[in-house]
């Protein structure tokens, strides 16, 4: 409504009141006992402040208004500003959080740091041999993407229990992408990286936002099934291949005939004592109550957490150990992961083209070829790396804020310094981070110490690691990712909103019927459905009330915002009801905080219906800033009010007689 | 919170309170005036009676409940009652509106739709020649889709003013879609009336309620400029071809030197003539007011009106018999439609295959390679269909609500029986729905006429038509299409929500440089971003307020629902401004009308991290609904009040003092 809209017929009818509560949910805010009829304009100015978050409904730039005299120079002004706060000392400690807690670090930090990241250290390596299995690719790669990275995460890493390296979860996305071929792989964790980077500066961490808890449930029990059938074959000790659920149980049963009875026993050996080993570490031993505890009980539940926490490590040593022992006997009983290659890896840029050899089809490969069969993995590794980091940072942060744009750029960076040492792609292990964080890790700082066990496995011990039995590494994974498939999440969500158990399942089945990628897009999809579902269809009450003035009145009330897709089905209802019962209506617009230009095109035609019926039709309580919306198409006959005791005078004005009355 | 909880932490205090007003939007609905605490759980029933619309906020079944001992026989009572309902003599008046107006059918009906049907007729004549032009077969194909539909939509359509026929906007998708061959056209036409079939026995109508106003006007704006640049060639006589915008000009201007003298001097006079007649229609002469206009001032308004709106037909036959004229002369002046094959269509099946013959490349295609080449316009036509055609009903429906279910019913039947007499895909046309409404059209009956006189037509005069120039049909669709161009629609847009705008242009543009059905697929998409920002970003307002007994408290009021995309954003910004002010903190849920589980889950972490930091945390007029839903983890330490002079007891129960004096 602009001012000097008296002469037009639209009229805003606004009363100022009392304030009967600070915060009852209707928008008067003059504290005045008595009411006049105002019939100028002042609509402008939010009664309600501090409103934050998205403006209005969607992108109104309030506050940021740039006059139009002087757009050159207010341009300049604002990009100096941009620039100012780039690079002013909050921004840089924002992006560089090493600046934050390396100023203060201490001893304490430095212990903390130390135990916690040699517990990490001695995960991570048998982790690594076997996720570079499920990966598709050799053993030592697993190993050549679990230290660079770790190095940068330490400088720009804003949580400090994410353990950066290779997950179950970006090892399988990894191998239904890059297909097993390692310079796929390598350019896929280098490309990764880039979109990571990407995201991070163009703030699109946003969109993990739109994976739903169900939707992450489903995905994540999928994978865990799909990574132990994949693991079940090296158990087994045949060779099943496949991508998704479904192929490779129907490839382990074509098999079934080849079972290795040595590795079939050893393996499921190993996932027994991993298990028991588990349970271990959970135990406690002596009182229940910490302080009574004497000194031998708290060594002893050291001891046991100790050993618990490191039963891949020494899982591995031993199964090694046991394979080192067979191997000169004529026919070795194990199939082991076999060479390793010795020392570092060599620091050169990632793979952009393939020569014949390194194909599977025997041609060679350019990089826009390698970046097509890559295809939409392009976008799905990078989305759920951050998924799963993000995860681990609100897992431990206690509450405080997650800056997901700060997670984005430390994983990008160190992705992309690890596809520079041929690693694939990795990000926060969640089951690594709860070691991490029951190690009492103080700071990024332990990923150090993480790294340097590695580089010392790796100058040292890569000799050895060649004996470990593939049923062995089998055992580690399986045991891991079992626990990740979340039955346990049904129950508190069919307490809480059975609907969402329709997404969960959902992704569920789409990840084990559908590559991952596809599965998971098809659950956000469903997701999504729901909300423009929820969009499209408020909820309205309508009730049949008598005014003050003892005058029967019908009121609407549409529970949330109008906007385009359900602005049709209100009207459609409000003609509905208004025809059949012949009374005034008056449309409460209490929980009406957004609109559009479709709802203002169809609330002119409401006003016109009900002029045309000679029906009194009035809004109570709505919005400035929806008004504004509203009159923007100058309706023409359209009333608003913002205090109930006046529907009584307003239907004295339109000297409003019921309709049988006048047929009569 | 279920019954027999009170054992558990989760606490709810609901207070019985005076209602202040009818509708002040809290959810409080006892009328005693004082208080008390009552921790047991009433929290079923819903307070606001009378609730409409979509359940709670998605799935919920809430009144449908099927119990479980007897599953089986519900399930014959539930499809009993299904099927009485189905065939009960609502329903079957609801499917067939014929039975709803034939009955009382009047003579006065009779001659309202005699003369709206004849002057729909003489409309739709030139404009089925010159669509089929813009569909890219033979004119006779205009004509044969403009009967058989016609009697279909008597019997199902609920609108009267809808003549159905070939329009415009579907011709040109037809093109796009079909490419010109008849054969693809004419199975289009039966597929997208299967497809509208279908849609309207699933009831999936609603999808166009996702077209909003700007979307809409901009895919218009475009298809209509697209069809006059489509047109433009005829009327220069050269032989520009191409499908987008685009690429239809760059052909134009490369053939420009071929432009033909007497088609294009023929083609502009027809325009300017169209223009001044369109203009006639309109004129009145004599005094304002109806009432004082003489017998002869009224006589003249209507001639002048109605040889306005014959303006197509005078024009056709004029030029018609131009053409003729012309005809013997050695060298034809004009381009002429050609020969239309005299009579009507056979009446057989669509063509399920194509011979080599009949299709641009020389091979045979089957009809699995047909339906692929039709691809997406397998659900754009069909949803665009559906969108014109409701769009003409919510024109003249007066504010009664539109069904679009039957809709889609009617104009599916219509195409399926189109196409068994070589019709393309039609439906109804807002030019001559304009045309119908004026001439006092009083039932669907109408279309009987209009379908007479193309009988007509096609029985005797098609030898005439073979005479038509080229450039005056293509002028009877640039004077009919140009005023489809919806400029008028940026200034309110601008004026109520200039946000809308982007959506608006960008399907403007979209559909100049993209295929159309990808331009309106991007600009819903684009719009459906809106809704899904909207979703995950709500606005908060944080208030620091003073209670009644002087304790100062931080109120924080979301605006919305609680949904997965929106919860950690809600979560960061409650823990950042309770961490800044350390104050007991009340989420005022008066606007929170859904929930789901991900919103469960960050509550339960929310009032964890403040039962951690010992800050109190209370939720205020939480929606019984929503409240359950919470309640579904059982959080912690969960304590919802519903009137705000108990604020302070909560306070001394929980034996708050400010952290500082703590610290002190």
């Amino acid at each position: 409504m602009v001012s000097g809209d008296n002469d037009s017929n639209c009229r805003l009818v606004r009363m100022k009141t009392q304030i009967s509560a600070p915060h009852d949910g209707s928008y008067d805010n003059e504290a005045l006992s008595c009411s006049t009829i105002d019939i100028s304009a002042h609509t402008t100015g939010e009664p309600h402040g501090g409103l934050r978050g998205s403006n209005e409904f969607i992108l109104s730039d309030s506050g940021k208004k740039v006059a139009n005299d002087d757009q050159t120079g207010q341009l300049n002004l604002w990009l100096q500003r941009k620039a100012k706060s780039a690079f002013s000392e909050k921004m840089i400690k924002k992006r560089l959080p090493i600046l934050r807690w390396l100023p203060q670090y201490n001893s304490t930090d430095a212990i903390g740091d130390l135990v916690a990241g040699i517990t990490v250290g001695l995960t991570v390596i048998p982790q690594a041999l076997a996720y570079a299995g499920i990966a598709g690719v050799p053993a030592a790669y697993g190993l050549y993407g679990s230290f660079l990275g770790c190095i940068v995460y330490i400088v720009f890493g804003s949580c400090k229990d994410v353990p950066m390296g290779p997950t179950a979860i970006a090892s399988l996305l990894t191998f239904q992408t890059a297909g097993g071929n390692v310079g796929k792989a390598i350019l896929l964790c280098f490309l990764s990286g880039v979109v990571e980077l990407m995201m991070g500066i163009l703030g699109l961490g946003f969109l993990v936002d739109f994976v739903s808890g169900p939707v992450s449930s489903g995905f994540t029990s999928a994978v865990s099934l799909i990574i132990v059938t994949s693991q079940v074959k090296d158990v087994l000790g045949i060779t099943a291949k496949g991508t998704t659920f479904i192929e490779i149980w129907r490839n382990i049963f074509n098999d079934i005939h080849n079972v290795q009875v040595w590795d079939t026993f050893l393996g499921l050996t190993c996932i027994a004592v991993l298990l028991i080993m588990r349970i271990i570490a959970g135990l406690k031993v002596g009182p229940a109550d910490d302080e009574l505890k004497s000194k031998n009980h708290r060594i002893i539940n050291k001891m046991m957490w100790l050993i618990g926490t490191s039963r891949n490590a020494i899982l591995v040593v031993v199964c090694g150990a046991i394979g080192y022992t067979f191997q000169s006997s004529a026919v070795a009983p194990f199939k082991l992961i076999g060479d390793i290659p010795p020392g570092l890896p060599s620091f050169k840029p990632p793979p952009f083209s393939l020569t014949a050899n390194e194909t599977l089809s025997g041609h060679e490969e350019s990089f826009t070829e390698m970046v097509s069969s890559l295809g939409s993995g392009l976008i799905v590794v990078p989305l759920i790396a951050l998924m799963e980091n993000i995860a681990i940072c609100k897992a431990f942060s206690n509450g405080k804020p997650v800056d997901a744009t700060q997670e984005l750029i430390a994983i990008g960076l160190a992705n992309i310094a690890n596809s520079f040492v041929q690693g694939f792609p990795g990000t926060g292990s969640l089951s690594r981070s709860a070691v991490n964080n029951a190690s009492g890790v103080r700071t990024p700082m332990s990923n150090i110490y993480t790294m340097a066990l590695v580089v010392l496995s790796l100058l040292f011990f890569t000799p050895y690691f060649s004996y470990i039995p593939k049923a062995s590494l089998a055992a580690v994974i399986i045991a891991a990712v079992v626990f990740m498939v979340e039955v346990k999440v049904v129950k508190p969500m069919w307490r809480t909103k059975k609907s969402d158990l329709i997404p969960g399942l959902g992704t569920f089945i789409a990840c084990l019927a559908l590559p991952l990628e596809m599965g998971i897009l098809f659950g956000v999809g469903l997701n999504v459905v729901f909300i423009l579902y929820h969009a499209a269809r408020p909820k309205i009450s309508v009730e049949r009330l008598t005014s003050p003035g003892g005058a029967e009145y019908l009121i609407i009330t549409p529970d949330r915002c109008l906007i385009f897709p359900s602005v049709d089905y209100v009207r459609n209802l409000v003609t509905k009801q208004s025809i059949r019962q012949s009374l005034p209506v008056v449309i409460d617009c209490s929980h009406v905080y957004g609109a559009d230009f479709t709802a203002a095109t169809v609330i002119d035609s409401i006003t016109q219906d009900f002029a045309r019926r000679d029906q009194p039709l009035f809004f109570y309580n709505l919005k400035p800033s929806v008004c504004a919306i509203f009159e923007g198409l100058s309706p023409a006959d359209f009333v608003v009010y913002y205090r109930e005791e006046h529907l009584d005078d307003l239907l004295k004005q339109r000297a409003y007689k019921p309709k049988e009355v006048i047929s009569a």
